[in-house]
C-alpha cells in the first residue's frame, strides 16, 4: 500500500503540528500546504513540515488523498467549494475543528459522491498560534474524536483513524451533536467565561487594574492564559456551536444566579453544599487518569491561592 | 531582642505551612497550636511544626506574642472574643484571611486597647487542605498583603511584616476595601465561576457526564482543580466579601450577557473584538513577571485544548 499524499489547508498550531507528526512518522508520500498569508507559507517551507506550498487551497488539494482543514471554521464552506472540483476521486476531506455538526452541515450539501468527509477533532492544543508553534508530539496520548455519519465510507473513516493513531492519538467515535454538547461544557463555556472575566477586569479603573495584574496569581492568571487563545478561531467556534453553547450557558447562568442569591441572602448552607458537591466530579477526573495528562501533576501546585 | 512566642490558631494548609516556615527559619522561641479536631492537633504534633497543642484557642494564645488566625473567617469573631481576656499586653493578633475589611469589622469592636490587630493575607495556597498539606516554601516569592488601619500600632505592623519577609514573602500594604475589591476579581469571582461550572456539569445526564470527565483536558479540568478547594473556607470568603463580590459579579454578568447576545445574533465582529482585547492584560501579566511564579512556565503547555 502506497503512502497517501496529504494536503494541509491551514498551517497554524494544528496544521504545523500535523506536518511535523506526519513527517516524523513517515506517514505521507508528499505533504502539500496552503495558508492565506504568504509569510506563513514561507515560514512553513523554511521549517520544512511541508514539502511544497501553494498560493491557493485548490492547488494544494489537487492530487491529495487526504485533505486536512486546519483553519477557523468560518472558512470551511468556501474552502470546500473551492477545492471540490479539483479533488481526485476517492479523496478524503477531514478537519480538526472544535465543532462537528456544523462541518457536516457546511460541507455535505456540496460533497461530491466520490469524495469522502470524515469530521475530526483532536483534543489537543496550546494557547500559542502560528506556523512556528507546532511540534510533532502535540497529539501524543490525547483523544481524537471522529464523528462520521452513518453514510460515511468506512474505509475513509479507518484511513483517518489510522493516521491519528499513528501519530499517537487515542481515537474515539461519537455522534456529532453529542460531541458538540460535551465540548460546549468542557471547553467552549470555560473559554467564554475566561474571555469574559478578563474582559471585565480590563474595564476596571487603571489603579485597580494594575493591582489585578500584580495579584493575578490568585486565580485570575489561569483565566488570562485561556483567554490568550486565537480570537478568530474562537469567534467561529461560538458561531458554529451556537445551539449547544447557548443551552449550556443558560444552565450555567441559572446556577450562577442561585449562587449570587445565596451570597446576597447570607445563605451559607447553600454555598457550602454547592461547593461540596463539585468534589465528586474532580475525584472522577483523577480516577479516570485525566489529571495525569498534565506533565506537571504531582508537584506542589501553587496556582490556587485565594 | 528575644524571639516571639507564636500561636497558630488553625492547623490546615496555611497554619501548617506557617509552622514549617517559622521552624525552618528559627523565627519563634516557641510555637503553640490549636485546631478544633483532636486528630488534626495530634497530626500537627507528630509532624512537629508546633511545639505543643492545646484543646482550646485561649490556652494556645495565652502567653503568645503573635497570634495567627488560620481558620475559616466565620470563626474569627468568636475566636477573638474567646482569647481576648487571656492575651498578654502587647500581643498582636494577625490573620491570613482572604477578605480584609470584615476582619477589621469583626475584631476591632472587641479589641483590647493593649492588644494590636494587623490584618494580613498571603497570596499563596494550593487546592490541598489539612495539617499534612503544608510546606515551608509555600510563601516564598509570593505577595503578602497587610491592611493595617491608620490607628494600627506601627511597631506591631513592622513585627508582622518582618516575619512574612523572613519566610520569603514580598510584603505589600493596602487599604482593606481596595484589597477586597482586587481580590474579588482576581480570586473570588474566578473561584465562584469554577465552582459553578463544575456544578452545572455535574447536573448533566449520566452519559454526558462521563464524557465530560473523559474530555476534561479541553479546559474544564483547570476549573475542577480550582473547584476542589475547601468549601467551608470559600463559603466564608463569599459571605465576608459580599459587597465587592456582588459588585464584580454584576459587571461579569453584564459582560457575559453581551457575549451571549452576540452569539445568539451571529455577531462575529463583537465576539472577535471582545476576544482580542483580553490579550493586552495577558501581556501585562507576562511583562510584570507574574506568569513566572508558576514553576512550569515555559514548557509546552497542553492545557488549552479546544
Amino acid at each position: 500500500m502506497t503512502k497517501p499524499n496529504i494536503a494541509l489547508i491551514g498551517l497554524g498550531l494544528i496544521g504545523s503540528s500535523l506536518g511535523h507528526a506526519i513527517k516524523k512518522h513517515g506517514l505521507a508520500q508528499h505533504v502539500s500546504g496552503y495558508a492565506r498569508s504568504r509569510k506563513t507559507r514561507e515560514t512553513a517551507l523554511d521549517i520544512g513540515f511541508v514539502d511544497v506550498v501553494y498560493e491557493s487551497a485548490a492547488a494544494a488539494a489537487q492530487g491529495a488523498d487526504i485533505i486536512f482543514f486546519n483553519v477557523p471554521m468560518g472558512a470551511f464552506y468556501s474552502l470546500a467549494a473551492e477545492i471540490m472540483p479539483v479533488l481526485k476521486p476517492g479523496a478524503i476531506i477531514t478537519d480538526v475543528g472544535s465543532v462537528k455538526a456544523s462541518v457536516i452541515e457546511d460541507i455535505s450539501p456540496i460533497l461530491r459522491s466520490d469524495v469522502y468527509l470524515v469530521p475530526g477533532h483532536p483534543i489537543a492544543g496550546t494557547e500559542q498560534s502560528g506556523p512556528t508553534s507546532g511540534f510533532a508530539e502535540l497529539f501524543v496520548g490525547r483523544w481524537c474524536v471522529l464523528t462520521p455519519t452513518p453514510e460515511t465510507n468506512l474505509r475513509a473513516v479507518e484511513t483517518v483513524a489510522k493516521l491519528w493513531r499513528d501519530i499517537g492519538s487515542d481515537v474515539e467515535f461519537m455522534d456529532a451533536d453529542h460531541h458538540d454538547m460535551v465540548l460546549a461544557i468542557t471547553s467552549h463555556i470555560p473559554h467564554l467565561i475566561a474571555y469574559n472575566i478578563v474582559g471585565t477586569a480590563s474595564d476596571l479603573e487603571a489603579d485597580t487594574r494594575s493591582d489585578v495584574i500584580k495579584f493575578s496569581a490568585s486565580g485570575f492568571r489561569d483565566f488570562t492564559r485561556i483567554a490568550a487563545s486565537d480570537p478568530v478561531m474562537w469567534r467561529d467556534i461560538f458561531l458554529r456551536n451556537k445551539r449547544a453553547v447557548l443551552e449550556m450557558l443558560s444552565r450555567f447562568n441559572e446556577d450562577l444566579t442561585a449562587l449570587q442569591r445565596a451570597i446576597r441572602h447570607d445563605d451559607g448552607d447553600t454555598l457550602q453544599s454547592m461547593f461540596s458537591r463539585t468534589r465528586d466530579i474532580r475525584k472522577s477526573i483523577i480516577d479516570a487518569g485525566q489529571d495525569m495528562a498534565e506533565p506537571n501533576f504531582g508537584r506542589h501546585n501553587k496556582t490556587d491561592e485565594h
